[in-house]
């Protein structure tokens, strides 16, 4: 089930996250099943999918801290998203089709924006590492097809404290 | 067309690659449209759809350098692919669709990987930048479902110094 | 949470499925978390994305007749897959991100190819039905790049027939 | 280059678009290079990336025929979309990464709806055949998060007659 480990390949390897989600309150964790869907010629997941996965992940877990979906989210509080602002991934070994894989996923609060890092594992082992740096947008009130950054409200931030 | 940057938001950013691409021997630019089908309910680029533009576009850059398609590839090194073991974006400006966008993708030779950098632009402005480590690997002899690195061979390296 | 009907639009309406899944052996349910990345900038499902949900929705219910995987099915009764020949689909009601949409999905068994219907629903409302006919394929012995159907063996079809 | 023939496993075949196109106004045609990351572990097109494609192509359609991009006709025309109502699909012959094809629109116009049909070829040789019907619905006034349909103006049907 794990092909290759070309973690040693690298002279100056990723940090890796050995303190995974150290320190931080929120926590979630899913189960994930790797689709047929999400796999290439080489039988194994091209990697765009990972981000759609950990992109669900930081969903899930934001809902679960709000108790809201992102569609009543945007209602609720009045925001247009958290994009991604920066983003970094290590893919350490691969999974397949008919993997089930797990994906903890942890979160640090900042002012205007908020740290996620995923880890993708299979049987315990890791197979991807993630960080993701997102921002809360409101749409600009100048021009409606535009975004700007703006400190989380302090009713999220009480949610996310939890 | 360039709703918010978000840049200045971070203390300490991403290492720019103001010298992008610098010291490399081979690059290629292509243009790209964004679809439709790219973007989120926010009318933006989702963003695992970046990185399947940036695969696209590395399979360009390697194809050109190659004279040979990933399919002729595979057959004629007898390698089993590069798959990506690290990468990093930033994500600076949202693209929407319709947007014509321009990937510049400059590549750096290791010995049995390479390394990657995109710049994806909007009326010469970067939206994104991203750095891929990818590994040249062969199916395992002992196992054919598994994979291993193994140096680029030669005649591969010649085409890639040109 | 249910945007528009057009369904009345059309003087000559795709054959409904009102027997939806009427005298088949198999049958599978599972329900599907609308995420954010499936929608697009209207806020809807791309319905592209739908068929990527039922291609998961055939996958579980083939592994759950056969007791397998699709890595172990292709495997275990050596063959190369069962590609799509030919689908049709009627979308009646748009699902938007954070819908949790139930996925109902039945299998009629053929000589060398089977038909699947599927049908995704809402709080009770059918949201949207397709249908599919798959065809069970080898490679080719005189061509290891290309594909032949066959007919399914009948190991396989005891388990379709429970 | 093509793998297998099943169409002729169809005592009923689906309908042959023969008559392609036959009798409308509009037409469009455009090259697409199949991707790596289109294809699935068979290492032929997953389908629903084919129908991503199909959407690109009626975009470029009627992006052509009116002059303005869909980011630029959702301002113009104010309307919401034109969200597929129903479509249908024959796999004829499979393609891979590697391939050019080429995509070859058609478009009928209706009143409230209009009828799209793609063929994707390569080398002459027909793989895919779709149609599409797609209705034209604007935002309801009684209720922004919903869409109903309506007759599509005059000042985009005189562009369509072209």
């Amino acid at each position: 089930m794990i092909p290759v480990d070309w973690k040693s390949l690298f002279e100056a390897p990723f940090a890796s996250t050995g303190s995974f989600g150290h320190g931080t309150a929120l926590r979630n964790s899913r189960r994930v099943r790797i689709e047929w869907s999400y796999c290439d010629p080489a039988g194994i997941v091209f990697y765009p999918r990972y981000f759609e996965i950990f992109d669900a992940s930081t969903a899930a877990l934001i809902e679960r801290a709000l108790g809201l979906t992102m569609f009543q989210s945007l209602k609720t509080f009045d925001f247009a998203g958290y994009p991604l602002a920066r983003t970094r991934a290590q893919f350490i070994r691969p999974t397949r089709y008919g993997d089930d894989v797990v994906v903890d996923t942890s979160f640090t609060l900042g002012r205007a924006s908020f740290t996620i890092e995923h880890r993708l594992s299979l049987d315990g082992l890791t197979c991807v590492e993630c960080s993701e740096t997102r921002v809360w947008v409101v749409r600009n009130p100048d021009d409606a097809g535009r975004y700007k950054s703006q400190p989380i409200p302090e009713a999220v931030r009480a949610k996310f404290r939890v």
